[in-house]
């Protein structure tokens, strides 16, 4: 008798999608960033993600507001992997009722901050009673710029792989808040992710950039999914990833390597997409000089196999896994 | 200090709402059955409908499929209540990593059955574990076919309010579950509700049908929705509902009344609507005619108050309200 935590999440998703009949309307179904269907002349992109209770968030360590910001950032994340422009939010919220009043508006509050920020607001959801803890499912309505998107898969052979910002400090900010450590800088990029939205737009506009998703499971695992989409291989040089202060700092004083936390930590949600190697640096030029935000080439698509390696080797640790257990 | 159960759902979803900046892409947001937006030419509706392990369902009582099927219909009739046509759903699943995948499976086939029933399948979603039991989250979208769509707002004073089927055979099927009564009939009305997905588009294209929604909190709690969206007050004569056979044998064998069952016990996902008086009979009769679906004429809009009365009085003065809350 096999059970999700032996087929694990992805296993179970294909066992899902195998269920669902196909639909001339749906341009994306399951296993993309978003949804992606036709409205009329538009394409609509739309995402869902949970948060759920001791297993995304430990409300004992993080303010209400920052509970609501990151739910709500995770998911418009989804719409700017894809390089679409946020509209409308839904969300459902269980919760028991005996739950203050004043700590579900802060919540509230939170997500609406980070939905403000990304141009989007509430435009409806569902509340009921839970029996045991809060489970906050964000909904995230998005729209395809002059019906331009990037999926996961459109890899091409020799395309370098390119990562936004750095990785590894939402990981180490999990860390502090796990081992009590107060390092305020860290616990912030974990609790307040900013999704990539004007980037993400930016790059879909750009024809040289194939394919595109954001960091969510951690790089190595998500690459997987990018490589398996695209049916090629990734070759991964993760030395060449760069190592903030604030991580070097941390792993520094608690004894960690930070390789780890930057290839398998996820929660990054920064963008990684797969880029025409004639036309990156020219392109990665003019992104610096839009955003000011750092890229970083981490690899390469091949065609030797599908999957990732790490210089040629398979990787040991698979990020994670939502339904096996951690570490 | 304040506690959701203090405040309600309703109470709760104002607060909330006061929160929320307007939008003017949203033709409407929190408070109807669906969030009405606009895309390019085409007007979209949105819902989402929370069950959860426990609170709307009790595992040991039903199949998989059955609690698929429900949580489907349920979203679906959101769509029903406008009269818009169901395209698309997503999915968010929250559950055990013990959780048997077979088990698992069988739900979606179940959501799967009543989406395909419906003319929708699902697109896209989200799964996460979950500590203690599981939670769907089912996200419908719509369209509003020829941009037309009924709200709760919009009842006239001297409207006639009708309701499609009949009631009250959903919460029987609930009682007959929980004191474990073998009836087939009603159990099947509780499990296998059918929104009036066409019958909500035919009545949306009648310019004389003025305000609707469905119902899924009980008649009486729903009228006064549909009260205070239009700002009028609705006067019910519930004598008219129809008893249906079923309902009637299990009421008289278990010494129930069937009138409380009928106004508060929930669940019957019918078609609640406000109707011009003077073209009330012939378009009911050509419903009829079309779709061989009873309805009945049990209240009319009045100008006297906000609220619902039953034949003038308040529905707690005679003693409506111990038959409210279900658990």
């Amino acid at each position: 008798m096999r059970c999700l935590s032996d087929v694990g999440e992805f296993g179970f998703i294909d066992r899902i999608s195998r269920l669902i009949p196909s639909s001339p309307y749906v341009i994306e179904g399951i296993g993309d960033d978003c949804a992606v269907l036709r409205v009329s002349d538009r394409i609509v992109l739309v995402t869902t993600d949970l948060c759920i209770e001791n297993v995304h968030f430990r409300r004992d360590r993080v303010a209400a507001s920052d509970i609501g910001w990151k739910a709500a950032a995770a998911c418009i994340s989804d719409i700017a992997a894809m390089g679409g422009a946020p509209l409308y939010c839904l969300v459902s919220l269980a919760c028991p009722p005996s739950e203050r009043t004043s700590y579900i508006e802060e919540l509230y509050q939170g997500m609406l901050s980070a939905m403000s920020r990304f141009g989007t607001v509430i435009v409806g959801g569902d509340t009921t009673r839970s029996n045991d803890g809060i489970s906050i499912d964000v909904i995230a309505i998005g729209e395809a710029i002059g019906n331009r998107f990037l999926r996961r898969r459109g890899a091409k052979v020799g395309d370098r792989i390119v990562v936004t910002g750095d990785l590894g400090s939402s990981a180490a900010g999990l860390h502090a808040l796990i081992n009590g450590v107060d390092d305020k800088e860290l616990i912030r990029a974990h609790m307040y992710p900013n999704p990539r939205v004007l980037e993400g737009q930016w790059l879909c506009a750009r024809s040289e950039v194939h394919a595109m998703m954001d960091i969510s499971d951690g790089l190595c695992q998500d690459m997987g999914h990018l490589a398996r989409a695209s049916r090629l291989g990734i070759d991964l040089e993760p030395e060449r990833l760069p190592v903030s202060p604030a991580l070097a700092r941390y792993c520094g004083e608690h004894g960690l390597d930070p390789l780890p936390l930057m290839l398998s930590g996820g929660e990054d949600y920064e963008l990684v997409f797969a880029i025409d190697a004639r036309s990156a640096e020219k392109i990665l030029e003019d992104f610096h000089h839009e955003f000011r935000v750092q890229t970083t080439v981490v690899g390469t698509v091949t065609d030797a196999w599908t999957g990732v390696r790490i210089h040629g080797e398979s990787p040991e640790s698979i990020g994670f896994d939502h339904f096996k257990p951690k570490g």
